[in-house]
């Protein structure tokens, strides 16, 4: 089991790499929620995304061995930006296999961070395959997204930071997809203050996370159909262990509940976040009654999306 | 003459009601300048842009019998948001003078504040003929958006501010339009460090300041024809007489720099800035040669921004 001495000792390792990302509030939501909301604003991370942090804890701890012949994931997204800075930061090659069909501005991006961009088919067996075959050619190391306890205790820095800043919290509140984020920041902030509340939030449409934590087994991310990107992937058996033991609930919001929170966001507090980031605002807003006069954290995952995108989600 | 000490006076006065904003940095940005800029972010401010800091300065200063009668602005822009805001803080009634054009959202939001709202027609007479009229049946204070010592002081404390936390800085940039922005941060960069080079922004397209900042004498702003709405205004006879005295020189940019900048912004550091509030940035990079190596003070004034407006600006 990862504990908080974990989330403790990864946050002197990364320390001097991220951003000590601002906490922000705003008294236009403390008046619709009628209560105190913090939040802890990791679009301003490396990469737009929290994802950095855990990116880094991993790629710091690899062995001389691994370090010389590299790293790899399959992702297109936050997480492939992620390693490819941490990778490039550390001297390390990170390879990434990204889908023939992955939007230019993601291929470019992680060009730019020093990666080797692989390209597969666009199936999740394709991307897999391919990868395989890489790690057996160059004996490169897997990074999981997630699924892995350096990367969980990587995400869960961002909430010490939190609770070391405005202190006490009744709730905190984090998106669930994987559940990498939420693990991190439910280890972390029942260790430091066990009288906290974590609530997980998911888009209603992607709502695997909710089903297996009711119904006690993982199921699958079947066609999840929702603009959060970020969450569309399942649970593993380690986040999905984790939620189990230490995560108070889990609230679904609807696509139009993120669209507002994005809109929101935007509009009062000036900040651009992606719908996956802006799933936690929705959940605060949909659970109002109960965060009366109470204090919030609630993590702003991440804020990478193209003004396109966000242009024809938001008007 | 405003000094340093009435900057410093101001702050201490309106220390517990604005937002001490953020200072960011870009890895991205300091790449592109070869030095190191700080981004002292006043689209986070109370109402969403500086104009907080005057307002709440000067209406904390009014008389007992200026309190009891109230105080009147005519705008349509941050000013009067930020009036409304800072006069219903300290209990004291605000009258808004808008054109019957102005945007509806402008509109709600200044009445929300708590501001009771007087329509006029859409030319300066109107503005200034209604104003007046209500000036003397109802003896309010009638309160400039930058030509006033006490406005130009509040201003001043976001330098306070930047310098308090990142130390000396070689340069500062500031946007220019009425000019009580770039005053008070050049009194304040001047009276904290002597050596920091003061640098006002202005689109091409509304070059008033630097035709008179060069002529030595005040020219009108004749038909400006740019985006950035808040700089379209002259400079005043104190502004003028500061920017001439202390600021190191101004620097030109076009629409397309505007934009590009709220791009970067937007794209790069996940902060919604209005137009004007970009202009700083886009000087920034206009520059480049002497800033290299350099430590800079960037100030975005604000991040009052419609999204349609947004996109159709930016895409």
């Amino acid at each position: 089991m990862i504990t908080l001495q974990d989330i403790q000792d990864a946050y002197v390792r990364i320390k001097d790499a991220i951003i000590k990302t601002p906490v922000m509030t705003s008294s236009t939501i403390n008046r619709m929620i009628d209560g105190q909301a913090f939040f802890k604003c990791e679009n301003f991370q490396r990469v737009g995304a929290f994802k950095f942090r855990g990116a880094f804890n991993t790629v710091s701890q690899l062995t001389p061995e691994e370090r010389a012949k590299g790293v790899i994931a399959h992702s297109s997204g936050n997480h492939a930006q992620a390693l490819a800075l941490a990778a490039s930061m550390l001297g390390i090659h990170a390879t990434i296999v990204m889908p023939e069909n992955s939007p230019n501005v993601k291929v470019q991006a992680t060009r730019e961070y020093g990666a080797t961009i692989v390209f597969c088919k666009n199936t999740v067996e394709s991307r897999v395959s391919v990868a395989n075959d890489l790690i057996e050619k160059h004996g490169f190391t897997l990074i999981h997204p997630y699924n892995n306890p350096r990367i969980i205790a990587g995400a869960g820095t961002a909430t010490i930071e939190l609770l070391n800043e405005v202190g006490t919290l009744d709730y905190v509140l984090a998106p669930v997809g994987g559940g990498g984020l939420i693990s991190g920041t439910a280890i972390a902030a029942k260790g430091l203050s066990p009288m906290t509340k974590v609530i997980a939030v998911e888009p209603a449409n992607a709502d695997d996370a909710y089903r297996s934590y009711k119904a006690g087994r993982i199921f699958p991310s079947v066609n999840p159909n929702t603009i959060a990107d970020g969450l569309r992937t399942q649970l593993g058996d380690l986040t999905f262990e984790i939620i189990r033991k230490l995560v108070d609930d889990i609230v679904l919001v609807t696509e139009e509940e993120i669209v507002q929170a994005m809109k929101l966001l935007w509009e009062r507090m000036k900040l651009v976040v992606e719908p996956s980031g802006a799933v936690s605002l929705a959940g605060l807003l949909k659970m109002k009654s109960k965060v009366k006069i109470k204090r919030v954290g609630v993590i702003i995952s991440g804020g990478n999306i193209d003004l396109t995108d966000f242009f024809n989600n938001l008007i």
